[in-house]
């Protein structure tokens, strides 16, 4: 078994990089926060004896040899980026999981036989950089190196910059690196297994996301001089897009969620109706055929609202990827490695999109879950116990020596 | 007859202080740009003989003596601050007639009984600092002086040290003025005149008006992992809201116009469901009832919809004036000065809010409206002609001719 002590203390002392306004962390991808927070995780990688690879998307790679030589790695991991009001836990516990495997493994002499690599995937969250997962994305070969470099901040800044900025630009190719397997363990960040009263979440699938961004051009237009039949009102069909969107989600039940986390609007002025209103709509569901129903009706009811109002629209996908089943042999590891240790356990659906979802694409994957209270994530409230994290690395553990082999 | 040359080159010079990015102005108030704007008119009203006074608001008053000591002053004027996206006569042209007026009185060296006051008001437009038209609502008795050094810009800076920081704190109580008559010319703003092929708009109202700020309090959460029926949205309340706000103003026609220019979500990050939306509201008609019935109806609903949400709904009024008639005399000044220039005129209600407005409340007060292109203001694509300009200013001559007594 792991050290829960040792592991929640790294956990806290992690979240002292970066703090929120609100008890959380805001160590947002590429900020000085974020560099701040990796010289951390590598000084205590390099006590326990990891050795660093960096790779040309600021990925790191901290590895414990193995005993065989020939024999490919097996990689643990998540991510150390947050969002800009996020929990302390959201990416974090999977990443020091993994390094408390590896000092768990030290303490007891335990050696394998597939080197095993803690793996801190560069923006994960893609709240500064659309999109989401990008590094692992970038990895698995789902985009160009030159197409994540060019990705902008709201400022304008992009991440090629500001990766060369904090100084973390790596030397590897990345995508190289061949996995023998790829474990990742995190928090729910939803309800379930909670109310369920379940220790263990053993994924089996991960649902599909589109990101979509709505540009819509109005009139820009005094709010008390122009009359109501000759206003081009862009943030009126904000609304009845946002409405829309609700509607596609629950005509989609169960297992769909639609929702809008960012509106801007332009020139976001009292006494002027917007003449551009820029937002974005986030639907997820497990089941592709109607993941790309709802994507289809949005953007054919978007496009009939704006028509009636007279406003222009026009939508960019920034984000996707489809529904991801996993690895079933290293399911069952998980599965059987919560039997084993005696914790209550379930099979369980991410509702987020996580790096396991890329690396699925060029490796056997898998997850494990851990609950979260109220199911609360990207949110600085957000809280897990002591004991939820210890099961979940104990869990991460059995699993990875399993196919590690001793 | 004024100049109209020079008049529209005046206009010219002050728009190229604060130029905006599509051709129009952001001097806003109280930034470094609005203090090179005071500036420049400073200078041109000291060429043309007249003395500045400043009153602790930063409002400027230039003075033109008069023949009799004890005639009060007949004051004209309007405003120099723009929106951030605005345009180049939006106030501009008030202050900058008032000051051709001056002009073409010493050409012709005409003397008056009552001395004549061009005035700069601060902080008409409320964009940076709400509520609109702070300056003359102090001077008219509406603010307490310590609430508007209060209000706070987006930043969180105060009007009160930004007056100070840019250096135009003024040393005269605000509103130790008294007035013999206010005058303002302004454009319209709107598609009336300019449909009806006037020349002339014979201001005889201005609507009334309430600011409403929402701030919903929903439960930021992951817009991936948290399910539709546990979510706590309130960007779907803002996005009702909305809705509802353009029916209230639907059901209140004719004359009546609900709209909202400013949202904030935060954190405003693409996956998460925001924990706080903020949004202003803006309800006008010319009608107290209406407006008193709109007002209610739109917090009463807005609290139906945030409760079924179970989203909190805190409401503040940041802005209001009740709907303004204008002096009978006055207006009858300016419709005779049009009839005997022979322009073509109307009678119109001013459907934006303008210092006459809370003028009035302190004095005989009226304005003379003028078209503009498409009815289009509050955009950097605001256009008039010289022409109109120039009859509009040559209006604002004679009926301030006839109330200051040749
Ligand atoms: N786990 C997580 O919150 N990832 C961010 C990408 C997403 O929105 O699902
Ligand atoms: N004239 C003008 O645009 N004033 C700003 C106040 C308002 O919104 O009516």
């Amino acid at each position: 078994k792991i050290n829960p002590d040792r592991l929640w203390d790294s956990l806290m002392d992690m979240a002292k990089i970066g703090p929120g306004i609100a008890g959380g962390n805001n160590r947002q991808t590429l900020t000085d926060a974020d560099a701040e927070g990796r010289r951390l995780f590598q000084s205590w990688c390099e006590d326990a004896g990891l050795t660093m690879g960096v790779d040309k998307m600021g990925t790191m790679f901290m590895t414990r040899p193995g005993t065989d030589p020939d024999a490919l790695p097996v990689y643990v991991g998540s991510h150390l980026d947050t969002q800009p009001t996020g929990g302390k836990y959201d990416g974090v516990l999977g990443v020091l999981a993994g390094l408390e495997l590896v000092r768990t493994l030290n303490d007891l002499s335990i050696k394998t036989k597939h080197p095993i690599v803690v793996t801190n995937w560069a923006n994960e969250e893609g709240a500064r950089f659309a999109p989401a997962m990008l590094a692992s994305g970038v990895f698995a070969g789902v985009h160009s190196l030159d197409y994540a470099y060019g990705r902008k901040d709201p400022e304008g800044k992009t991440y090629g910059d500001e990766l060369k900025r904090i100084g973390w630009v790596g030397e590897e190719e990345v995508g190289a690196r061949k996995m023998h397997a790829y474990y990742e363990l995190h928090i729910e960040q939803g309800p379930i297994l909670e109310a369920e009263g379940k220790q263990i979440g053993v994924v089996t699938h991960c649902q599909g996301l589109w990101w979509l961004e709505f540009t819509l051009t109005g009139r820009e237009a005094h709010t008390g001089s122009t009359p109501m039949n000759l206003r081009v009102n862009a943030g009126l069909a904000m609304a009845r897009i946002l409405e829309m969107v609700q509607s596609v989600a629950m005509d989609h039940q169960p297992g769909a969620v639609g929702g809008v986390g960012q509106v801007f609007f332009s020139p976001n002025s009292r006494n002027v109706l917007p003449g551009q209103v820029v937002f974005t709509v986030d639907i997820r569901t497990p089941d592709l055929a109607k993941l790309t129903a709802m994507r289809a009706r949005i953007e054919a009811e978007a496009a009939t609202i704006c028509e009636a109002l007279g406003v222009g629209c026009s939508v960019e996908a920034v984000g996707h990827f489809d529904p991801v089943t996993f690895d079933p042999k290293l399911v069952s590891s998980v599965r059987s490695a919560a039997e084993r240790l005696g914790y209550s356990h379930m099979n369980i659906i991410s509702g987020a999109g996580h790096d396991a979802c890329w690396a699925a694409k060029v490796a056997p994957a898998t997850m494990i879950m851990c609950p979260c209270v109220g199911g609360l994530s990207h949110n600085e409230a957000e809280e897990i116990s002591k004991e939820w994290a210890g099961a979940g690395c104990d869990v991460l553990l059995h699993a990875v020596l399993e196919t590690a082999e001793v």
